[in-house]
């Protein structure tokens, strides 16, 4: 939180964009406009706010184009905003560093091979024969399975576990509770039982990706279940055995997406949205929240089925409606049929 | 389960009420209407259930003033049954004792304070910096971050995580998998790809807050997520970065709240229920079960959105009128135009 | 993943089935019909995928009766395929072994009794009087409360937690991050405030269950909340309170079960759906994915209420109007008098 004060001209130097106003003014954070003190830097993103910048306290703000003459503050002037932003909120907040070397109270597997430059602390548990790459951080209390390879620079907060056989990309990050790899829910019914079915795939996961607190991703079935470069997964998402997540694509808290659906790259997927089995959405895709996908979506676009929220009367009026809407429709259709017999017989 | 055996005249000394009855009669244990036997204390919150009365095996009850005489049983009346219950309960079933002192297996970071009253089980992981108060039970697995804070007497059950920086009240009970303080899901889009935005708030926590097992909350991005007083959250909600959820709201399981919303006081909401992002809820509102707010509540009162279930047939025909309602109340305008016409012409 | 090969015959000779072709041809491991190779043994259960047996690379297949001749591949024909694969692919993927023992590292509790056969991991805390049957395998940082009781070989991936007095059986295997027997979502409101009940209730678990990563089953307030002999919960399931799940019941990712619920035997519920409180669900009843069951349901059968997806827009236009649909089928009761009238008065 005491971050070293940077000068604007530093940030242009490592980032571009061009100065306006004193290129010397040093700032230390990162805030919104609103709460903006003496020695952060804010940002505007959307012209609707453009007035806050005349109530701003900030030291400097990070401006586009469009903005560049709308303040007197030392600014930044760039294309995008929200993304200069982010690089000098990282610049100013840099990841945590951690330590090299396995703690001794880890219990490592025979076989496994752990980076040196890799840090693995209390109570972690890694496999036998598992790879964990260079500058990799296993926080207290993960246990990686056997096998398990993980890219570089992979970060995994306190108690994510990795079932065996799973392969992860580089810098990969996953918050606490995250669970990779357990089985699909896959089983047979024969003679009035359930018969499971050995989950023999794996979780492959490719670079970049960040995987939210108690996320679960299922392993395949037979083949394995996979989540391509740059994916996003906020907390609480259910990945099934054999999905596949396209690159780049984002999803929001508390999704469910069921067994061998396949979704493509560049989606966004809100809240609490659902995806049915074996279904296939196209790329570019967007899922309002609280959307069930029950068919195939085949077309770029937006999409959405949402019940509308209203007083509890209203609701229960219009909700018991629906239940004949069938019969609603049916008698829409008789009368419109009277009506043409009495327009004909009374032109 | 072997409570001490207590008599209503001890309940009535501590708790308030008056007995009627045999005041020297005691009880062991609490129990329903139903299901009580000799030495069950039962208790009677709903009128509509006054005939079991009749039929308890309980050796005493817990009545309202209305039902002070529906039963020859030695009973307790009192302005409140299900609160008086409680009481009682909590006498009874005093929570679990755990000696004080740090397990030799527990990693203590440099400059953590951890009270002589609190206990610190085995392979619990507290972060530099952290405070930990008097009387804290913090169990087995638990990791607590650098410069963590956690009010007195507050318990972590097993395996629950709370990442650096965040600030707990009192008697914060957090059940097992519970995850404090995980990155909010924040990123910028730049030339197809996604940047991660730090995330610098904390989560700040009131007193008296409960949190149910597997429940997460994550960081704030800039300014803090806010947990005030006496609020309850059931298992596996998520909350995201920078909402607030007013003091003494209960939130049922599997709800989600997105991103910067704000909730009022003394609300409600339903298990499975969704709040939009940014959204400001009103206080005491009431949300339905399985209820998407889409938009902000202004006003006190109880709001649903739910699609009603029925028969997968019924339901079949009545989805796929839905889709073309929009057209049928077309339909029926166009018809009340007609109707209309031929009225004029024959009148 | 290197399974020693095994020929049809011997599968034969153990499972039942017939063998058409060479019986001493042998295969390694399962595979889906378009993606075996050399080795592999597929199986077809859908009619309607026959025509990849003309296809397949597979040395052989498990086919029904229907299917005996349509391939001239080594073939297995029995009368259920799919129950079949699954006992094929457990011969050639057995489960892996765990060497009895506790290890150093695990925490026992005074008067714990674990069974010399079963495998107690690094980090395991066994809380004082808990029972760990034969053959059982507790992974890493699992921790098991005091009094715990469980059945032979069940098996704990890491990171699970089973609070006090909870009672499992046989054969239970438990994904990780899943959570057993925490509090239920019970207080009384008084004065202003919220007072926690106690849940002195237990979760009982019959034999053969299973439970996916990160699901949650809460103990009950005083009775116990009791899942059935093989009952099968996927992943993030939220089972309340004294709730009842009913034997050979499988329930799919996200489901919430509110408390109190009771679900028959034998039934099927989709993924996100959700069961409010005190409601009963007879044997045999199906519930569609995101579906809300809100009221009993006394009849087996299949039900759904699910708001059907579409384009944005054309979204946007039916749920405005479903917000208007008690009134417009008002309309439509109006136009239909409306009608009668001008039938009558030009006849």
């Amino acid at each position: 939180m005491t971050s070293p004060r940077r000068s604007l001209a530093d940030f242009v130097e490592r980032l571009g964009g061009r100065v306006l106003g004193d290129p010397a003014t040093t700032v230390a954070q990162v805030a919104t406009l609103e709460r903006a003190r003496e020695g952060d830097i804010a940002f505007l993103t959307n012209a609707k706010y453009r007035s806050l910048l005349q109530e701003t306290r900030a030291s400097a703000v990070i401006v586009g184009e469009a903005e560049a003459d709308a303040t007197a503050l030392p600014r930044i002037v760039c294309a995008n905003p929200y993304a200069y932003f982010a690089k000098v909120s990282a610049l100013l907040n840099p990841a945590q560093e951690f330590a090299p070397g396995v703690h001794p109270g880890a219990v490592v597997g025979e076989g496994a091979h752990i980076d040196p430059t890799a840090h693995v602390a209390a109570n972690v548990v890694i496999g036998a024969g598992a790879a964990i790459g260079a500058g990799c951080v296993i926080m207290a209390g993960c246990c990686v399975g056997d096998k398990v390879s993980i890219g570089a620079n992979s970060r995994l907060y306190p108690g994510v576990v990795v079932y065996h056989d799973c392969v992860i990309g580089r810098n990969l990050i996953a918050h606490s509770g995250v669970v990779i790899g357990s089985d699909g829910f896959g089983m047979a019914w024969e003679n009035g039982r359930w018969l499971k079915i050995p989950q023999i795939g794996r979780v492959v996961i490719g670079d970049d990706v960040e995987i939210g607190a108690n996320t679960t991703i299922d392993r395949g079935a037979l083949d394995d279940t996979v989540i391509e470069d740059d994916v996003k997964l906020d907390n609480q998402i259910q990945v099934a055995h054999n999905v596949r997540v396209g690159a780049h694509t984002a999803i929001a808290g508390c999704v469910g997406i069921a067994g061998s659906a396949s979704i493509g790259r560049y989606c966004r997927i809100g809240g609490s949205a659902g995806i049915l089995g074996h279904l296939q959405i196209a790329d570019n895709v967007e899922i309002a929240s609280f959307t069930l996908v029950g068919k195939s979506i085949r077309e770029a676009g937006s999409y959405a089925g949402i019940f509308p929220i209203s007083k509890n009367d209203e609701w229960r009026k219009n909700a018991a409606q629906l239940r004949h809407l069938d019969e609603l429709a049916r008698k829409v259709r008789q009368l419109q049929h009277e009506i043409e017999e009495l327009k004909r017989k009374n032109p």
